[in-house]
């Protein structure tokens, strides 16, 4: 019986034990370069277009109407508890396509390794990678891939994602269509991410094994969208947690919101973590949570579809749009005391995205 | 009078001296991150795409073809004899957009920063992509700012980029469109950009200041095609060459292509560092030169267009497609002998893209 790694490796149609770590070469445009390419990457997302070895992806857009996203992902440490770098490179880009309100399609992905990786490793998540975008029904159709001279370890990858997501719906889904009276949605409860990967990195050991809340939203926005929820506003709530993404819409489109702190759920492992550390949850990341702006009365509906996904059972209403102009987000506590909610100023935590 | 830089720094919108080097908190999502991204890059790139501020871009595709490039680039130094990361990360991928036959539009732009940057060299940078995106007419519609834990002396920025072009013409120019009979151009000497990096990385001195061929190739392809050429197929020769170029064109289009290699041109600079370091100039790196398949009937027509534009002054017909299958490339030295040509199979020269 073989180890899990073992069998992992023997599935991989470049001979890894030929080069257990990434090299320059690899990166150089040369024979080894190609052999990664074609071998790692092009075999395992093997459809049409990438499969033409072109400069680039011909696509055919029916409609027209696109979203196109980029993120590049530098988490460390690459594997934490709930996902990899690779999920999250897909799920992250994907996140953003289903937030413009667009079914998420095509998908570049762009590698920077350093010299000495361990080849092992980027198989796995390159696996991880494959499962990401079967789940979502995204195709990798374009890539890229450098290595850059050892910095240290050898143990350094940053991944860029781009996407294109088309648009099926006639809704104007940004931060310009929210309307004075829209109530505000909150997918589930916060912070996971953010604590799950501090935890990760400086090996933690919280009495609950909290997990990031990494997932892809696509699903669950194709359902609203399905159902014909006037969504005016989504957002992901990411790095700068809740807060950042409240405070960025107020004053894109601005709009006072009011947010009551009290509906905002928290975990209680996540809430003991920030207690302990003297962190707000609304600023810690998540990569599987958004907001929704929609108007009052498509709330109720809204809610009952979400709660039917496993990642958004908790959903609830947290907040509305109280007025325009002067664009801010006030928090209100259970005791009925306000504060102007803001983005924090300096460093929260260590790179967590 | 003031200095060139400190009248760039004026020019900000972001108070360079408030942040002369990057912080992590610059990459964290709240408020300096903000700054940077509205203040910094939003403002330069202002477009009323960019300005929606939403997690993707909203795109109008009218006939619904598109072409789809990612490239991340690590060049080092980030200035070199003929540009910078910044010019090369636009026309890099421009000019892919361009090898598909597309009309280069929008581009995503993702920055990763290391911790203890230079803000003022960041902004310099900026300003190149700026200058690069409006000689080429690409629109940066959407972003993405992490900033990384420093590793040495706070000197590394990776960028990507990833375009969109609207294909415009009903030709299908990919590998496999390369058919028996086809001539092949080259439009211009082979080498500069990776000669002129490694001296520039090394402070080689030689005896002519030898500059990389860095360049957009749009106007060109778009006056070939515009001229109504019957384009089969096009590649930029980047990494790995004029040689690794052909050589997986002919693998891909299993198509054996014959090249005559006197008809190469090569500067004489170029030549005598290859001859002094031991290179073969066909494995250079370029950024502005490219191969053409066409009919044989049309190879005159596009010489003389080639021949319009400084950066292809140089264009002239290299070799022909002589027959399918067995893909691979023949050189024929001046007296008539072959070599199959290869891609190299090590590292040639240091990290130079």
């Amino acid at each position: 019986m073989k180890e899990k790694s073992n069998t992992l490796e023997l599935n991989c149609p470049l001979p890894i034990s030929n080069y257990p770590n990434i090299t320059l070469a690899h990166g150089s445009g040369g024979k080894l370069m190609n052999e990664l390419i074609n071998k790692m990457f092009r075999e395992t997302f093997n459809n049409e277009i990438i499969n033409e070895e072109h400069d680039g992806a011909l696509l055919s857009i029916p409609n027209g109407k696109v979203a196109f996203t980029t993120d590049s992902y530098t988490i460390k440490p690459l594997f934490f508890r709930g996902g990899d770098i690779g999920k999250l490179a897909v799920y992250g880009t994907v996140n953003d396509l289903s937030m413009c309100g667009a079914i998420p399609k095509y998908i570049s992905l762009s590698l920077i390794i350093e010299e000495g990786f361990d080849t092992k490793i980027l198989w796995e998540i390159i696996q991880s990678i494959k499962i990401a975008t079967d789940k979502t029904g995204v195709k990798i159709v374009t890539g890229d891939t450098k290595v850059i001279n050892r910095i240290k370890d050898g143990d350094e990858l940053f991944i860029n994602t781009t996407g294109i997501g088309i648009i099926e719906n006639n809704l104007e889904i940004k931060p310009t269509s929210i309307k004075v009276g829209d109530n505000i949605i909150l997918s589930g409860d916060i912070g996971r991410h953010g604590i799950s990967v501090l935890s990760s990195r400086e090996n933690l050991e919280f009495e609950t094994k909290l997990e990031s809340d990494l997932a892809p939203l696509n699903n669950i926005v194709n359902e609203l969208l399905d159902s014909g929820i006037e969504i005016h506003c989504l957002r992901d709530l990411t790095r700068g947690g809740l807060a950042s993404a409240l405070v960025e819409l107020s004053k894109k489109s601005d709009m006072q919101f009011e947010i009551q702190s009290n509906e905002i759920p928290v975990s209680t492992p996540v809430l003991s973590v920030c207690e302990l550390l003297g962190f707000d949850p609304v600023h810690i990341a998540n990569e599987g949570r958004f907001i929704i702006f929609l108007p009052q009365q498509q709330t109720k509906k809204s809610i009952q579809i979400l709660r039917k996904f496993e990642q958004s059972k908790l959903a609830c209403l947290i907040g509305e749009v109280i007025k325009s102009k002067k664009g801010k987000v006030i928090l209100k506590n259970e005791y009925g005391s306000n504060r102007i909610l803001d983005m924090f100023s300096g460093e929260l935590l260590p790179r967590i995205c």
